[in-house]
């Protein structure tokens, strides 16, 4: 590797970790003018990036840690870019004695919160400023945009704040999508749910699909069309522009559409997951991201499919023509509405965790930075964005009046739409939960009435009176009589 | 307390923590038979159980552990029935000293099953067997009878399975409720379960109930009747049995049905949760347990329920005559179609863990066990039971002949009934997740192929194909051509 040994601390900013998410971000500091130091465990990776794209910008290559260190402007500003879990804890345990009071280390991996938490805490007992960050985008949006969202103290921001921005994305007004998102683990809380809603997003939009394909009729070719058509409206987001081009492909090997070839066994790596535990833990209900990632679990099981495949169903002949076409129409509304259900259990819950935590998150400011470089950015969320600006205690994104209105037209549609995928036997959890979630929170009673009754019945749990304070037993096994318990 | 010090090895079990259910699982052993030491942190319990309930049967009432101890024939068998968490680990602590090689402990509590893990591991290298022991049945079911879920070795089985058994409920054959589940934490697993699936019959009980109510039109005392007669027939369960009482009891202090005074804010104590947080870590969708959680955080979800309750719903009135009985007939079809797949679910759930943890369990053996003493206690699950003894490798029970039968004959009244919930804004999460899994599983093909597609295009996660062997990536940022990766 080129020798050039870091005496002097000239960089703004240091990455460690340079698979292809670190190398790209570190490329990124290097084309907006920073001076980056950079740093891989085995230094083959420092090697490449230097001889391939040195001559993008100002890098300080470093082959050991105390190099890498001296190398660095103070406060110095360690980003580290490795495998969530233990590699990053123990990157952090290898840095951390080299770093002084005021300086930061940043880690821009898919940690889970709780670790943030831990770290975080464990290296402000040290003077140290462990900032959890979240960078959504992918490969691509690490060298030329990212949706950043850093956690940790405020006065990390101060210092780092600017490099980051500098290196976001641009929402369409032109400002950074990257803003301080509250102390220890927010930003890594509100990646996870960036997460979880990507995941529910994806589901919506493989039921569209399926119904288009099935209750339409329509070929793939012919689904990206009307998928390019929903771009251009209230829809417009990465999502949907890619799933046109995904349909609109054909497998080269086959000359069949490529969807076709494709085994249909969704994968995935985890904070989907993640964000459902976390929400029951939360007691948020997010069944929109719930159903997602069960979906992807049932797709993946392959025994039970095997099993299974054949049982009966419907007989239903596809639509045609006109009628197809209003179903089509019928479907971007369902579509529609069921994205807001998901993301209103989004925000829900980084609501949740925010009074949870004391993170005083603002929640428009997440819709803001989610606005580019992320993978569910959408026009709509500048719409999130005004909603939570012009009401910073919404309750619920459903309770905002413009989505209220556009959710409260679709809704005949929605209905539609769900009754006929269960007439034809087409499996809609994510559609169908979304609209049971809106019927049930507009509801004026529910039936856990009941619910508490039975267990009152069973283990006595008490219940409480929609008429009178305090909680109460039935002498279910004895006279029926009821006392108060408390 | 009376003065009985225990210097002779005279009882053949012994319970500490005198609660409710430890008392009531004491007097039933002793009910039985049995020498029971009996033990509290504050005597007083110990006193009080001794005074109101030492006629029932031998007791041997000791003040400290160690006089407890002494008081059990070899192996020793302690039950502990505290709090789960910290509490049973102190009392854990406490005893373990004062045993000997082959003793027992055993935690008939609701510890969440991978602190049974760590405790078993723990006192297996101390020679302690440590039986972590599902019991289900509440308070009455402890005394007169509860469903006994054991895991831990063999071995302890062999000492310990005779008195559970002993004082186990009898299934309708009388057969005990009571079987060895598997090793280590097997037990508290099942029971685990069990309570998830218990959340999900009280989840669609409550589904059919509010249908009945808001589209058939009738009142609760008609609804009792009717879940009544469906006592009669394959929903013959002690849930649907309470559900009529329930229904058909007056409130006292206004004259009102009861249903409609208890505020309808369904609350849950955790095992619903740790049974969906474990099935997705295991990747199993149980997607039905999923929506009775989330529906009862939902319920109780005031500030929520408060900004959305009145949005807009559709207006239908509620059926009459023959049209709202015909409507109620189709319930119990959906109903019990709904139950079919909860269950299949739940007993995927059993099978992954028994899969992952090496527990071999007899999955026939716990429907065998469940048919008397706990909550979900039903006609129906000695259909289950018969189903696995016909193929102890049933994938799901969905694939068993006379449930594909009943479900595949239920499925045109399900589909209408999930069809006119929607059309009549009445929230049905748990039939709708139900029916979705059902068309999911059965499905030839899904659109998670899309999602691969999708995952594919922004993140070169490759894919799979139908038609040959390895990972692939389509360069979607270039000619579109695909590479093999792996």
């Amino acid at each position: 590797m080129p020798s050039t040994p870091a005496t002097q601390p000239t960089a703004q900013i240091g990455v460690t970790g340079l698979a292809v998410m670190g190398s790209n971000l570190a490329r990124n500091f290097a084309r907006h003018g920073h001076t980056v130091a950079v740093h891989n465990r085995t230094t083959a990776r420092t090697t490449a990036l230097i001889d391939e794209h040195g001559h993008e910008g100002n890098f300080v290559p470093a082959e050991i840690a105390e190099e890498f260190v001296a190398a660095l402007q103070k406060p110095r500003r360690i980003v580290i870019m490795v495998k969530a879990g233990d590699p990053t804890d123990a990157v952090i345990d290898e840095f951390a004695p080299l770093l002084d009071e005021g300086d930061m280390i940043i880690d821009g991996g898919n940690a889970h919160f709780l670790d943030t938490r831990r770290r975080e805490k464990k290296l402000r007992e040290r003077g140290i400023h462990f900032v959890g960050t979240g960078i959504s985008g992918g490969e691509e949006g690490a060298l030329h945009g990212p949706s950043i969202m850093p956690g940790g103290s405020a006065e990390s921001y101060e210092a780092l704040g600017p490099l980051l921005e500098s290196i976001a994305a641009k929402a369409p007004d032109g400002t950074p999508c990257c803003t301080h998102i509250g102390p220890d683990a927010a930003g890594h809380f509100v990646k996870m749910v960036h997460n979880g809603i990507e995941y529910a997003d994806m589901q919506l939009i493989a039921e569209a699909y399926d119904l288009l394909r099935t209750v339409a009729g329509y070929e793939p070719a012919r689904i990206a069309e009307v998928f390019r058509g929903w771009n251009t409206g209230r829809l417009d987001s990465y999502l949907i522009e890619i799933t046109a081009e995904v349909l609109a492909h054909t497998d080269a090997a086959t000359g069949r559409p490529f969807v076709d070839v494709v085994a249909d066994a969704a994968e995935q790596k985890g904070t989907g997951r993640w964000t459902v535990q976390t929400a029951l833990d939360l007691g948020v209900p997010v069944s929109g991201i719930g159903e997602a990632v069960f979906a992807r679990s049932l797709s993946g099981s392959t025994g039970l499919r095997a099993a299974a495949r054949g049982l009966p169903g419907p007989e239903g002949a596809a639509l045609s023509g006109e009628e197809a076409e209003a179903f089509a129409a019928r479907v971007e509304e369902a579509l529609y509405a069921s994205k807001v259900v998901s993301y209103a259990q989004g925000w829900n819950m980084i609501s949740a965790a925010g009074a949870e935590y004391g993170w005083d998150i603002d929640l428009g400011g997440v819709a803001a930075i989610w606005r580019g470089g992320c993978i569910i950015r959408a026009a709509f969320l500048d719409r999130i964005r005004a909603a939570f600006a012009a009401d910073p205690a919404l309750p619920t994104l459903l309770a905002d009046k413009g989505f209220a209105e556009e959710v409260g037209r679709a809704q005949d549609a929605w209905r539609e739409v769900v009754a006929t995928a269960v007439r034809h036997g087409v499996p809609t959890p994510g559609f169908s939960a979304a609209l049971a979630y809106y019927d049930a929170l507009r509801a004026e009673r529910l039936p856990a009435a009941l619910t508490q009754g039975q267990r009152d019945f069973f283990g006595a749990h008490t219940y409480r009176r929609t008429d009178r304070e305090g909680s109460f037993h039935t002498l279910w096994g004895g006279d029926r009589s009821e006392e108060r318990t408390a």
